[in-house]
């Protein structure tokens, strides 16, 4: 099945309908638009109603029935959903809490991926379902389960969950004396003699390090999971295969995607909070070469038993919809298409209601089908051309979970304000890991890196610094080792030896005593955050401390230090936009990074490729916005022609093509 | 015992104190008013020392004092507190919470209505107090238990709870298959293969049908445990039988009362809050012909550890005890006479303080023994004439837990709030429940009457309507089949056939984006939900929506639609005070029901009977009020004749005679 | 090792850190003026690596470094961490939580002091400490485990524990029958028929006497494990020995210092809450005779995985570390020397940062050790010199917690409010707890006392009053007896009987209804709960009810009762500080109190002794002061002759000799 891109999807449960209904669903979608349907997620009994015996026919008739409309399928592996029968079996394979408490059959995702008789019987329904599906050309892509993710201080204390926990330690630390050595367990008196010794850190007081590593043993054997049916569907398919995540608790998106396909991403925003997706995006387009997936976001708004959010202003789902698409992406799907008649998420937006009728939002779900048509030729033939790239690492983020350094912070917060910032001064980062290349940008962008032992990643950037690069690092960046420890003979990991800077005091502010001033005089007010540097011969202070104790006073907060060919802007704060932007644009301009001249909340995203070169425009707030256009363009959606300052209205999406 | 009524009562508990306290107890009851004396309730170990031990010696002492003196007694039984020797030989009888951990041995009510044990040592102890005071003179009606209803999440879980709801599904739904379909289990691939794998909704994220049930399994045990102690009672006694409820969880007043004689009933309302008691007396009056008890209410404020209000402004008590007998009932009690010396609830306001000393509210008390006395001629010869019903169903209040449909969404709330409504507009509206009958009635008003199928309402309201009644109907009205599924085929289970409406949207809306406006262009602020119709022919506009989505823009939020000799008026959303008046009035007026014209919160109880006809006024927000009367009237209470535009009092009472 | 005092002290880890580092960590401390280490506390494996295994070589070396520096020792007992050879041995020891789970290894403190293992392991390992360090002239000191207290509702109900509850109640009560008796078990049916069968009170709403033994229970149990290890450290050392404490839950400072020499606090206030350590040091001196010493405090702010407060404002490090020294201690240490490089509270507060560099506040330590050096000789000579006792009393402090009377009430924040009047008002007074003489004071003053049944109590107040003393007592004073019940033949267990006064009313009040003036007219604003009395013959009426109820109206809130050679300064009433020194100044002036004249939040500690007479000065609110000198006097620390009006800066020192 050739299909035109992007999509335009929804997920789709027919195993939840009748079977008369699927002839006027399908004949609403195309109605509406729809050009892909997810299905079978949630369906393993559908599936396999008894164990070792199966149930296709009902989903290959939907399967035709939707090929035959031209509608493409991304078939769901119901893993996340075992079916009675596999409880009754195996009630021991269910998730159990730190106070002894099993999960019971009933939700989902309640299963223990540790456990080998649900791994067992996974690997079995994947098994078939590849078999079944793997070559009907209906079926564009494959999804692996749904929404895994490590649970937090909810996640399973099993033994198997346990067992492997061990296999990692003795694989990271090699011996207990080391785990021992490297947590300090030499403190409170905790260091283990066996590793099997080492409990699940639940119902006591625990180390950050102990917590870290065992949620990375989850998140390992989530992986581990999701790779095992990858494996199996590849057997049977060509299709690209992927799991859609949610940006949840640290989440390794690298590491998960890493034998995948295809990234898919599932996201619930509500109206002013746009800045979000576009930070996610940024971020989901580097983890794979491939043009991600959405694959799930709300229409009206979600809900469970409860509606989650007032009804956004006319245009936001439009806007919503787009937003994957024009920064990468090349799928933009909706959840739910029919709400559920009855069970759970009664109250979920959707795209029609229980009785079939369209929401009020069905006209600008129609009018984003039409206009990915109009635009189908130019964003496939396009990729976003990033200039900069920020990171946001899956270690730090775990790290600042066990240690969050100071109340109300959040990590993913913190370098989203950055993102919304660099989008501000009318560019767009990519948004990398650990992992990512830095080859080909112009400035690397790195707030509260907490630990640069992650991917080589420190002497990358030393690299990347030292051949002419702009780095632009801190606060909270480089100051924990690999599992979160401090250093114990520099404050920072690589940064001090690279710069000769030294980091004299860190300090939790909340402006009663401190202020602070970039160099022309302006006052700089600083978030709970600060760091202060003394600065080596040839650096020169951008903002410095100016009231406070006097130990501070004169300290430098932000600073340029030239490093071999390239320079390190060392920030050791973090602050409202304008003293962000007043700090970050001339950084930018001077390592001669792209930037369009915008106003409002307007996201731009410049694209080239064979088909041409352009910009695509989304106003994110519901609210007027302009850009300055340095060249006539044509609008692909309208067929107009416009240049100098245009001006963009509240929800309006504008792709621009030279 | 014949006694005039209303009743001015109290909770009595001689069995903690030494037995030289009741005379001066009673001795202060008589100087207060006092005219009856709850007492027994928790007394079990004093009735019961050992097994098969009984003593009821000290009862009886207290009850023949009690009597002399005037003073009727409601006996309590003792369930709610097995003594130590119960818990020591059945511990498996105490509820078991879902974490796996059960109640122990203190405090009260704590012990599974469903144990077999626990019910035959109830029957046992209620036999013996049935045949000890049966025929006594000096009760004058009975008490069973103390305020039994469901724990919401916190309800036993254990093997007899689970085994009842099982007999529950086998009963309502036949099969397993039948429960699958019902439940839409083919969601999540829950579907069951058999009702007894299914587990206690505890320890999973389960769907709102199974947790409906649930709850409705464990108000089944409830309602077999009173009833079982009311056929006991019946042998020996023919003194009204009841048991004294709290207003919580979608408590079903019908369904527990139904083989009961008295309904009682316990509230502690504070200053601010007696619209709360206007509505559940006008709730209450409904239940059963005999009218009702208000069992419990604070003289002071409550208190168990701590004082849970600060003290009410002078004459709150006295309009607090007026309320329920001026709504219907026929007693007020307070809780609780003395104050615990020791044990629990050592902050609970009081009449007497445990060192005997009156509160300051004792004046309070006596004006109002002195009044009931005054008015009670009038009041045991009068009922209240409502002329209008409004829905508040057990059915819709326990979906709506399940199922909130928006944040902070109060179903009681809401429906109390059009209550109050209709008192301002000078009408005292019966609030009825699901089985009760809606022949008489000039209007009837269904507020967020989520579920129609509930003891035949469907077929019994069209033929109201089309018999020349008034309907008023939503929001959330008919939008959910009887386990809390939407419908399929149509958005409203009974109404859109009914009137030829459609309901195209159902919207969370906060207002920013959505406005609407009566016919005459006054603008209608909503709150949450908002639903919005397609008109038939013939149809009325009254509420329109103006701004917002284009989509929505123009659709009716309330309308009239003329049908059969009736009509019903649909109203998609709640409002404030006087939105909801501007909507009702002409409603209200169209169908002849008598107004009064009041200022303030003044609510007016009109009454008739074999006694003659008055009003009864109670001021409830301490504030001036007033009334228009059409024709000169006695006050009861001052000998008074008033006529004209009467003044009311902050905190005052009238009780006027045509 | 003869050392002078106060000591400048700091919490010490070496066991954490690479032997190498000693020495620069001891140049460190020498360079910021610490003159003594607390170390050992936690290091129980470093000390007993394996069962009867025991290496002592590392901290004989530590030892001697810092006896050779000049550096006292206080060492610790590490009990709060068994090592996991014990955990493994004995799982069963470690704390059981009421939902059945119990602690593990991990953490600190989580095992039961009842468990005979652990008490047993504890023996071994204090007494081998004991045997090595007992006669090491360099230790100064000895403290015993860390941080004990009761744990509240997350308290250890192991059989052990219960085991020791009923010895308790055997100790206090006698027999079963006595328990139900005075605990009121008649109330719902709760009467026990043997104590072996009373439950821990948990998983039941159970009453306050049993919470308030059961905690009593449990603090019986730490003050006997640690009075186990003093026992056992006396037969090897002359030094001083105590136990860290923090003020929390209750915790029963009398009690459990009984058999120790020197008070031992850790205390951890933030800028803004510098009244909080004021008022506990004011009742810290009192409890031995010996000055005690502050072990803990935070040199930046405190944090385990995030910083708990942002930067105090500079100097507030400085005046934070006087005041324990100013007001009585002899002591005040830091907590801690260098920040952990891993495991536990890695964002704590500390004076070398990991790495080793000074926190931003290592100056003002210098300078703290400095001035504490010229101070020495008059500190040591001379000890505050109280006039005025202030009753806080362990348990009035428990039966609050089982009673808190009000919402939001908290015993220790009011009577430490009192106590901030008291200083505004120019005095230092001593705070006692009931054991306490009340010999030499002229003015006893019993906030919220809430039974005086504790330690003669009752007695000694009523002698005192009437040998001529100033008693001012309320609200919520004397009426509850020992174990929280009220009194059943009289409001106030002996205040009524003394002065003849009768407790009408008590009520909760929020001020709406209620308002109250002084004798000349002047409004006294209230705080929650008022009492409301009828006087005597006599008695001189000083607030009184001008407003509210008209029960209340009249009545006298606080008032002077004439008693023997004293009076009663009767007060059911707080208030605000205005109100309160309005209500208080007159009584100190009558009793010829000496007062200073400040304004300000300035802290003036009159001391006296061998080494002459002054006062002591601290400032701290960060805001300027003054105070009023009567005679010209010597800043020791300064050399300057200051008199008459002295302005004192903000975070300011003043050391003044006559």
């Amino acid at each position: 099945m050739n299909m035109k891109t992007p999509f335009l999807g929804t997920a789709y449960y027919p195993e939840d309908w009748d079977e008369s209904q699927v002839p006027y669903d399908i004949s609403m979608m195309k109605k509406a638009g729809i050009t892909c349907a997810r299905i079978g997620e949630f369906a393993w009994r559908a599936m396999e109603p008894r164990p070792g015996v199966y149930d296709f026919g009902w989903l290959h008739r939907v399967v035709d029935a939707l090929h035959e409309a031209g509608i493409g399928v991304v078939m769901g592996t119901p893993t996340a959903t075992p079916p009675v029968w596999f409880w009754r079996a195996h009630p021991e394979a269910a998730m159990l809490g730190a106070n002894g408490v099993r999960n019971i059959h009933g939700g989902r995702r309640h299963f223990c991926s540790n456990n080998p008789d649900y791994v067992r019987a996974s690997r079995v329904i994947v098994e078939k379902l590849g078999q079944e599906f793997g070559s009907d050309p209906a079926v564009i892509g494959w999804q692996i389960d749904n929404e895994i993710y490590h649970n937090g201080d909810a996640s399973c204390v099993c033994a198997d969950c346990v067992r492997r926990f061990h296999d990692r330690l003795r694989r990271e630390y090699g011996s207990v004396e080391e785990v021992n050595r490297r947590w300090d367990l030499n403190l409170f008196s905790q260091a283990y003699e066996d590793i099997d010794e080492i409990p699940a850190p639940v119902n006591a007081w625990h180390n950050p390090h102990i917590q870290y590593e065992w949620q990375c043993a989850h998140e390992e054997a989530d992986v581990e999971f999701i790779t095992m049916q990858a494996d199996i569907l590849r057997k049977y398919t060509t299709a690209p295969i992927g799991t859609d995540m949610m940006p949840l608790l640290g989440l390794d998106y690298e590491a998960m995607n890493q034998k995948l396909d295809v990234v898919q991403f599932n996201h619930y925003d509500p109206e002013g909070n746009l800045d979000h997706p576009v930070f996610w995006f940024d971020m989901l387009r580097t983890v794979k070469d491939r043009p991600f997936w959405n694959t799930e976001t709300a229409p009206q708004w979600p809900g469970s038993t409860a509606a989650a959010w007032a009804m956004p202003g006319e245009g936001f789902c439009r806007v919503n919809s787009w937003l994957p698409v024009a920064l990468g992406g090349e799928a933009n799907m909706y959840w739910l298409w029919r709400q559920h008649w009855a069970g759970h998420e009664l109250l979920h937006g959707h795209v029609l209601s229980p009785e079939g009728r369209p929401a009020h939002v069905f006209g600008e779900i129609q009018q984003t089908a039409a206009d990915f048509d109009k635009a189908s030729r130019f964003l496939s033939g396009t990729r976003p051309q990033p200039e900069i790239a920020m990171h946001f690492t899956s270690k730090s983020w775990k790290l600042f979970q066990q240690q969050p350094v100071f109340n109300g912070h959040s990590y993913e917060g913190d370098v989203r304000h950055v993102n919304t910032v660099l989008h501000r001064l009318g560019t767009d980062p990519d948004v990398i890991g650990a992992r990512h290349s830095l080859d080909g940008y112009k400035v690397v962008i790195s707030p509260e890196l907490f630990s640069l032992e992650d991917g080589g990643l420190s002497a990358r950037i030393r690299a990347f610094v030292e051949n002419g690069g702009t780095w632009v690092a801190g606060p909270l960046t480089d100051v924990r080792n690999g599992i979160g420890a401090h250093y114990t003979d520099r404050a920072m990991g690589m940064i001090e030896d690279m710069t000769g800077v030294r980091l004299d005091y860190s300090i939790c502010n909340d402006n009663r005593h401190l202020k602070a001033a970039f160099a022309d005089g302006t006052p700089a007010g600083l978030w709970t955050w600060v760091e202060c540097y003394t600065l080596p011969e040839g650096a020169e202070a951008l903002v410095t401390v100016t009231e406070g104790h006097s130990a501070l006073v004169g300290k430098a907060i932000a600073a340029r230090i030239p490093v071999g060919k390239g320079q390190v802007i060392l920030c050791g704060m973090m602050a409202d936009e304008p003293v962000m932007r007043k700090l970050l644009a001339p950084v930018l301009d001077a390592a001669g990074v792209r930037r369009y001249d915008t106003t409002g909340a307007l996201t731009v995203v410049p694209r080239a490729g064979e088909a041409g070169e352009g910009l695509v425009l989304v106003e994110i707030a519901g609210k007027a916005a302009s850009i300055g256009l340095d060249a006539p363009m044509t609008d692909i959606l309208t067929g107009d022609v416009v240049s100098g300052r245009l001006d963009v209205e509240p929800y309006e999406v504008r792709v621009l093509k030279k």
